[in-house]
């Protein structure tokens, strides 16, 4: 192994060879979390990481690490990001962020076994358990329950569409994966053995694109609240039923999913992102009228205030859709997080690191959540970001230049360096 | 047997047997069409007909006819209705009208048994395959093949929601069936050796309650519209995508959906009746904007100017949706019928049975399609309708008090007795 990095070309067969697991004709991946195609990604990855010397240890929900021991005792330097995807996604979601960390992790451990770096920390890759929340709700399952915003018990509970539970679904993937590779005796590290965190993804956006930018140095997240919205009619007849008698759930789901979308149009654009994206309807029968619709609601804004106003008029919007289509329309809460910011060492960390290796690189906020989302208000944590063709995200044309891919990982190796040293 | 009708109780005690197939807990049924709660009524039903000495035959598309010879090589006078529900639906609905059907033939069999009655035909009930249409499109589908209206290979191929066709949804059930009772050697009756047609319904509308009338007399049916609607957009990240670079099926499906029941507003109230029920979301998940999204549309009036204003306006409705959108909606037509007049004579033989037997009455139209829809218009039909309570239909709380039931059978009686005579 080159005791600088591992080379390129390797990094990119990889790349290659672990997206045919789950791979799609349209050029993509399908790989929903704990999936028979997330389960063969994973025993991919275990294989990997037995193949480059690092020992393999999964916690209770699923999140599987590899780990190196540098100085026994220390805490870890943990570096990863998750290989679960939407339905019919991008090949580098994610997946991108793990094979990066897991080829950074391995030749920062290369280096320090040649004597040519002072290890303060340990090493570990991380590859988060269903951070797309598209099977099992909410997002960022793994990373929230590592840092105890998620309880475990009430984590494996989740059930699918389907009714299968997180709990069996990891269990289904279990027997394959051990026959393949070592059965993990290894203990998974938890949150209090770790120092530090890194994770690199593509922009799934454009600015850098946009900019001309390599690398982004990412200082904030937007602000999110995620909502679960119930409406309950009565089921009737299609035809007969008169117009003024009904209580029709899918109208006064339509209602709301428009009156979300025309938010954003009450404030200036770019300050407020709204979806409706998940829509189960009863008894979905051609002839009956809808007796309950149950829906998302997804509202993101780089300002608080706004959030905060979206937030007012969204409960308004749902009285009203209830009262205008007769039916019980109730929001409840899932998920909110703020504009809460990267910690600032760590965003200069990865500027020295960049200005370094002479990239080009800005400050740029993340829209989307990530695993680093939950890590970044517990542990010093740094984000980094790559540029995304056309900044198309969980589509199967998501897209990521290999030049663009190399600098990623050539970046994230010099910062898991750094951290490693304790800088 | 009674040689005049068979007895209220008899009729009483059949139909609360009957509704235990796919009984459910809020007092309704579930038995959507060649479910096993649908095969177990058929399984049921084709027992009563052996035990009342009716002959079994069932055609190709799974109508089940019980048949009674008493004039050899005559053509019959077809009574009948349908099992099958809609999902936790009323027990009433088709079912009451084929249990009233077997009462009615089997009373009339044994009155020209008795040689007090000289048949011009001979008599069939029938069970009609899929009226509802809730789990294999198109509703009506048994009397659609019947009539030639739909080609029967293409009713067969015909796939559930999850992918299961009507022919091996029909197969699935046959066994358990010819277990219970002979196999049905008989050759179901064809269309040309149908002479008369007759059927009752309940109401599933108010006016025969509003206006305290005992029996309504079908003159003709609302016109009706139906489509399919489908919105394609383009999967992509419901956090981090701007908001005017959004191709979302779903927003473009709600403009769809509140537009086409606001339609309603443009019209005297009563003038048209619209709905969309169904939905289908691809990929449904919470974190990616739907790439596509199909409904049907359903449009209804018992005026055809109306209806044909209506059908242009859906047509920009969903252009303009589509547009809004940034999405490609297309609107396909599915199934459509003109405000048909059933013939006039069946109209006054009926009414004639009523003042006979001191029933009061009014000529209704029908909202909802029935098989009778399709038999008018090939064979001369008399269709009836019995109250129901607040005109509730399509939900468990549907209900037909027992003295309207009953009042029914004993018309339904006489009308297939003058019928049978050739009157």
């Amino acid at each position: 192994m080159d005791t600088q990095m591992t080379p390129a070309t390797d990094f990119l067969q990889d790349f290659a060879e672990m997206s045919r697991h789950g791979a799609t004709p349209g050029g993509g991946v399908d790989r929903q979390a704990a999936t028979p195609e997330d389960h063969a990604t994973r025993a991919w990855f275990g294989d990997w990481l037995a193949r480059h010397g690092l020992a393999e240890a999964v916690d209770g929900i699923g999140n599987q690490f590899g780990c190196v021991t540098l100085r026994p005792g220390a805490p870890y330097v943990l570096v990863g990001s998750h290989l679960d995807s939407q339905p019919l996604a991008g090949r580098y979601d994610g997946a991108y962020g793990v094979l990066a960390a897991a080829h950074a992790v391995a030749a920062v451990a290369a280096e320090a076994g040649n004597g040519d770096l002072e290890p303060r920390y340990n090493l570990a890759v991380v590859n988060w358990f269903n951070e797309e929340g598209s099977r099992f709700t909410p997002s960022m399952m793994g990373s929230s329950v590592f840092t105890g915003k998620l309880d475990l018990e009430r984590a494996l509970a989740t059930t699918d569409a389907q009714g299968t539970s997180v709990a069996a679904a990891l269990a289904s993937g279990t027997a394959p994966e051990s026959e393949t590779r070592p059965a993990g005796a290894e203990t998974a590290p938890g949150l209090a053995e770790v120092a530090r965190y890194a994770e690199i993804h593509v922009e799934q956006g454009r600015v850098l694109e946009e900019t001309g930018t390599q690398i982004g140095l990412v200082d904030r997240t937007w602000a999110a609240a995620k909502y679960r919205v119930t409406v309950r009619g009565a089921q009737s007849h299609t035809g007969s039923t008169r117009m003024h008698e009904r209580r029709d759930a899918l109208y006064g789901a339509a209602l709301v999913i428009a009156g979300v979308r025309e938010l954003t149009e009450e404030f200036d654009p770019g300050l407020l992102h709204t979806s409706v994206s998940e829509l189960y309807v009863l008894p979905n029968s051609p002839v009956t009228i809808a007796r309950e619709a149950t829906m998302n609601v997804d509202l993101r804004s780089p300002d608080e205030s706004v959030l905060a106003r979206a937030m007012d008029r969204l409960e308004a919007l749902v009285r009203t859709a209830g009262e205008r289509s007769a039916t019980d329309a109730k929001l409840e809460p899932t998920h909110r997080w703020g504009l809460l910011s990267y910690q600032p060492e760590g965003v200069e960390l990865a500027r020295r690191s960049a200005e370094g290796l002479g990239l080009s690189h800005r400050r740029v906020m993340t829209v989307a959540g990530h695993d680093s989302t939950n890590m970044k208000d517990v542990v010093p944590t740094v984000m980094l970001f790559v540029p995304s063709v056309d900044g198309i995200s969980h589509n199967e044309a998501e897209y990521t230049r290999d030049e663009d891919a190399l600098r990623g990982v050539e970046l994230l190796t010099d910062v898991v360096r750094r951290l490693c040293r304790g800088e």
